[in-house]
């Protein structure tokens, strides 16, 4: 039994409370449910008592003196943050390349050129398990730094049934041993690889026939993802991959609309999928029929920073209604960062979010990005104790404050593993 | 005595030897002097040996055991870094502004509508001394986190004899208290007064006659600033200011050609400026006569990022001759952040500048910038024990792992103050 831990006095508490049925879109994005001088009792792992401290104290009644506290004054406390779009699960490093792009290489030339994601799928198929584990673990150790408590995890730089199961086994073990959840997608569709290039169909069938099936019965994985992508795999291919996925089990998960328009949205549409991820070149029509179909909107304004590129316009998807939610990217090529944080600065700076937006886009949206609305992404009684406290008098300071990482304290499942900054 | 204190085995030591009687420029801006498995030993607050770890072992020979070692390997060792530009001393907050700004106003809008600096210069004339002390040391602690280990701050926020010298005043003791260095900066020419607005030349008068002899005599300041922009003071108003600071021993800087083209980088290269800063619309004849005259451009991209607009040409600058510094531009309107490792990521996002000539920029270029050169910004026997360990395997790392702080350990005066990013 540990004991409960009682977050008290936050200038502002962010709850969220009321998100947790269905994403959220429109003007609801604004609506942080901030309560002032707010309070939270966590319990075995869960939110108990949420409210203004005097509520709070009221309904905790004698056994205040049970709990560790934690004094929030002058401080934010959110949600604890989601990151639903990673590819944190890879071997080796590429900074080589940082430099040939700063030179004026495209991300498409680097690739053609043998370098960009071939170079870290050579990488993880031969790296062992253990050292995938050991390499991803400082990743995860910063995301939690960052105030991240849950992250998704893509494979996709195996793409061969062993390697693409070994990555999934690592982001269990991951799972396990890190206070960091991993929520697991499988990405066998990430690219072609090299032996199939002249026949890509024949790819896409092994995908279909060979690897979502064991991928299903292994239960590493919740999402089916697929890059779709001129030059990578069609709006045709992805919708088969995405729908043999479904058969098994697998809820779709979409690359869309990144570098070409390409019908990615209006796949992601059709097919149902939780997520549509990228949309830097979507379509008002593909925006629409998000919006009607109800697709979570993964915005990534750091690759697109990183790549040097414009972002997405996240403007017009929240005016028409999408559910836009936050994600770094995590990846070796073209998003190499941990700090969500910085994805939200950027979110404000470089896609014109409020500063309330940025925040239900990296919690409870997220969160709904890889369905686990009813779980976390909120401050509500009943849901998980994962909570961040940042060193700022109110959510403005938070973005204001820029490319610093103002993370105080992170708590996982009540129990505290940030502390001042650095890691328990 | 304290112990001497041994770094090392770095992976790449970054020492810029050479680099310490003029500011560096053109191709040499990418000479770090890199030595691999490199070690450095610091006594008395001072380096005493730098070279190969075999190399400074044959040198302390049986010393070895008086000093407390660190241990670098797989880690970059460069010299603490230099915030040559910032307004780190002032009252209050202006993160409600940022909503303004995300809505559309401009940053001369805000202004004249007596929000901006007017804003600031209000809270700090309100601020006593102790409140100033008290909200500036949390920059300051921000500031070391992120491997600076010294930086100029302005005054001008006080725009009178009285409160000018307030800030200075707390500065020196902030530069007395904290381990940052702090080199003093007068910038009674900040803004021009409410109450001169019909009137400038009135308070430039008194800037020059009344400001500036107390303010050398003083002993607070060694550099004198001026905000040259279309709206606040022209090119003559600044050329007097300038030449009357250098009568009464106060070395020249200048805030130039930031929103229009205004002659800013001209003035500076006649008055004998030790730098130029800003310059997003520096005109090619300026760059011209900056780099004959050898002023140093300080260039601000975390501005240009908070403000969403383009960044400096650093390139042309670079390619012209100019010796480029860096700079966070730290203060609560227009660059509110203190991670000058950022900024560095901006240097080459924003700029394309590399990883190695955003390095020289943010050490020696910065301390040349301030005038000291001789003294900090590179890792030299003879120079001030400055020193950051950063957690990257190379000096590209630094860049690709961006908007993440890499800062492991950092040394000021042979002493450690942050370890494993924590401030001890
Ligand atoms: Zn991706
Ligand atoms: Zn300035």
């Amino acid at each position: 039994m540990t004991k409960p831990l009682f977050v008290r006095r936050a200038a502002q508490l962010v709850t969220l409370r009321g998100t947790s049925e269905t994403p959220v879109s429109g003007k609801r994005m604004s609506d942080l449910g901030i309560i002032e001088d707010g309070s939270v009792w966590v319990e075995d792992g869960t939110i108990r008592y949420v409210g203004h401290d005097s509520d709070v104290l009221a309904q905790v009644g004698e056994r205040l003196s049970e709990a560790d506290q934690i004094d929030a004054r002058g401080k934010v406390v959110t949600p604890g943050l989601v990151d639903p779009h990673t590819h944190v699960v890879f071997a080796g490093s590429r900074e080589n390349e940082f430099e040939m792009r700063l030179s004026g290489a495209t991300y498409m030339e680097i690739m053609n050129a043998g370098g960009g994601i071939h170079s870290t799928t050579q990488a993880t198929r031969n790296a062992s398990e253990e050292q995938l584990y050991q390499e991803t673990l400082p990743r995860l150790d910063r995301f939690l730094q960052h105030g991240v408590t849950t992250v998704e995890a893509k494979s996709g730089y195996g793409l061969s049934l062993e390697h693409e199961l070994k990555q999934l086994r690592v982001a269990k073990r991951l799972d396990d041993d890190h206070p960091v959840d991993i929520v697991s997608t499988f990405m066998g569709a990430h690219a072609v690889p090299e032996a199939y290039k002249d026949d890509p169909d024949r790819f896409v069938d092994i995908v279909i026939h060979e690897m979502i099936p064991k991928v299903a019965e292994s239960g590493l994985a919740e999402f089916n993802d697929v890059f779709c992508e001129l030059g990578v795999f069609t709006p045709e291919q992805s919708e088969r991959i995405l729908t043999a996925g479904k058969e098994h089990g697998l809820l779709p998960k979409i690359h869309a609309d990144e570098i070409e328009p390409y019908r990615g949205a209006e796949t992601a549409a059709r097919v149902g999928a939780v997520s549509a991820d990228h949309l830097l070149r979507v379509t008002d029509a593909g925006i629409k029929q998000m919006a009607d179909a109800g697709v979570v909107a993964v915005l990534l304004p750091g690759t697109a920073f990183f790549l040097m590129t414009e972002a997405a316009n996240a403007r017009k998807m929240i005016d028409a209604g999408v559910p836009v939610a936050l994600s770094t990217d995590r990846n070796p090529g073209s998003s190499p960062t941990e700090s969500l944080p910085f994805i939200m600065n950027l979110g404000c700076l470089s896609m014109n979010m409020t500063p309330a937006e940025v925040i239900t886009a990296a919690t409870i949206n997220a969160a709904h990005a890889i369905k686990r609305g009813h779980v976390i992404g909120s401050v509500e009684t009943g849901k998980q104790g994962d909570l961040v406290i940042f060193d700022a008098p109110n959510v403005a300071y938070m973005q204001y404050n820029y490319a610093v990482n103002l993370v105080d304290t992170v708590v996982k499942k009540g129990k505290v593993v940030v502390k001042q900054g650095s890691l328990l």
